[in-house]
């Protein structure tokens, strides 16, 4: 956590905070803040700054707040996930929010498994919880959205074309002629396929609304080792 | 695992191999292999191929195989990580073997805690597994070198002058002034530091040994993230 994210919430004041739960164990065990320190924080979706501990105790700490810098700024990506595993879904969430992800659609595909819908990671607390996450160790405050399609062929045939208005799109997909482009540094749309990847008729109903096939390389990536490789070759994240 | 790493003990004569444990497993639960399927092997530190299963039991699966594929290029690169986080150090073994890191250097940091050192993921058949988990997902057979060193300034100033020769060097440091560079495709060294970052002194002592600080970005990610974005950025990996 380099950053602690303030939501509404926790505003007793417009410049006071009161912290508890994580944040405070994390401020107190970690960060070994005392009264009159100053430790990093950011408001959701709002600017970040410095916030002075007023108070401490076992159970909050309240926080004088001065939020004047603005948040990195966001990834021009839409990036389509066929639904991780479980106990890869949390991690993917956090590498997500953390690379400046901020439009984020879980969708079915032939090798999702229907058992991986029924995680509680999807509730939205735990959604929360895990792009919170993601932004306190990035250090940013912008809530990415996460959009739930469980049907593969209503998403591509009646919402994928929307999408891609405006932007190129592409998806990842082992075995194409193409490589993957580098420094796009604009607006796109990414689809990562789940383990074992798309089936053939996946791409090409992918590709009838408008993706194009990249591949990036001989090597086969996990989904949460693909996302930052791809990340890292659409755009330039040293702005 | 898109490929069964196969290990001098596993042969029992030139094109015959033996499948026990964990791969056998996978096998017959994921792949659901039978007599005369096929599936992807590759002989550590050697060619790629296809296995026919002659034989399939309880306890053991007997493969002919045939391997006459060169697995993908290695990375030049020599990568130096401060000791991550016991929790995280599995996965961050298994995302280097993936990406093709062949030199790995594990050193001491002053933000890595001492107790880091005595996790048992470093034996060396802990870390044999972690590194082959790694390469059976990237579909790759040469086993990375690890090292490792539990004193910085002997390593940075006795060891690192000398493995810089003929490589450039860099030191992942959030807040210098340099982005680090893309597309070098040639051989390189670089330096990535614990959760916190490495000291003020010991990011001089890396530059004074010839390693330049240079920066991803306004974000700070996890060095399982940072890995892949930075490799993603100094070599085009879809070769």
């Amino acid at each position: 956590m380099n950053l602690a994210l303030l939501f509404d919430d926790d505003f007793i004041a417009e410049d006071r905070a009161r912290l508890t739960g994580r944040r405070l164990a994390h401020l107190r065990s970690v960060l070994k803040a005392g009264t009159g320190d100053q430790v990093p924080v950011g408001r959701v979706n709002g600017r970040m700054g410095m916030g002075e501990v007023l108070r401490l105790s076992d159970t909050e700490a309240e926080l004088r707040v001065q939020l004047t810098q603005l948040p990195p700024p966001a990834l021009p990506l839409t990036l389509v996930l066929a639904m991780p595993r479980p106990k890869m879904f949390r991690r993917v969430l956090q590498t997500c929010a953390s690379l400046g992800v901020k439009d984020l659609w879980l969708i079915h595909s032939y090798k999702v498994e229907k058992s991986f819908w029924q995680t509680p990671w999807l509730s939205e607390p735990h959604l929360r919880e895990n792009l919170t996450l993601g932004l306190e160790q990035a250090r940013d405050t912008v809530m990415p959205r996460v959009q739930v399609r469980q049907r593969f062929k209503p998403f591509v045939e009646d919402e994928l074309p929307g999408l891609l208005a405006g932007r190129q799109g592409w998806v990842a997909h082992p075995g194409t002629a193409t490589p993957c482009p580098v420094h796009v540094n604009a607006p796109a749309l990414l689809c990562i396929g789940p383990e074992g990847g798309f089936t053939p008729y996946e791409v090409g109903k992918l590709e009838e609304a408008g993706c194009q096939g990249v591949h990036l390389g001989p090597r086969i990536l996990r989904v949460e080792t693909a996302v930052p490789v791809l990340v890292s070759r659409l755009f330039d994240a040293c702005r």
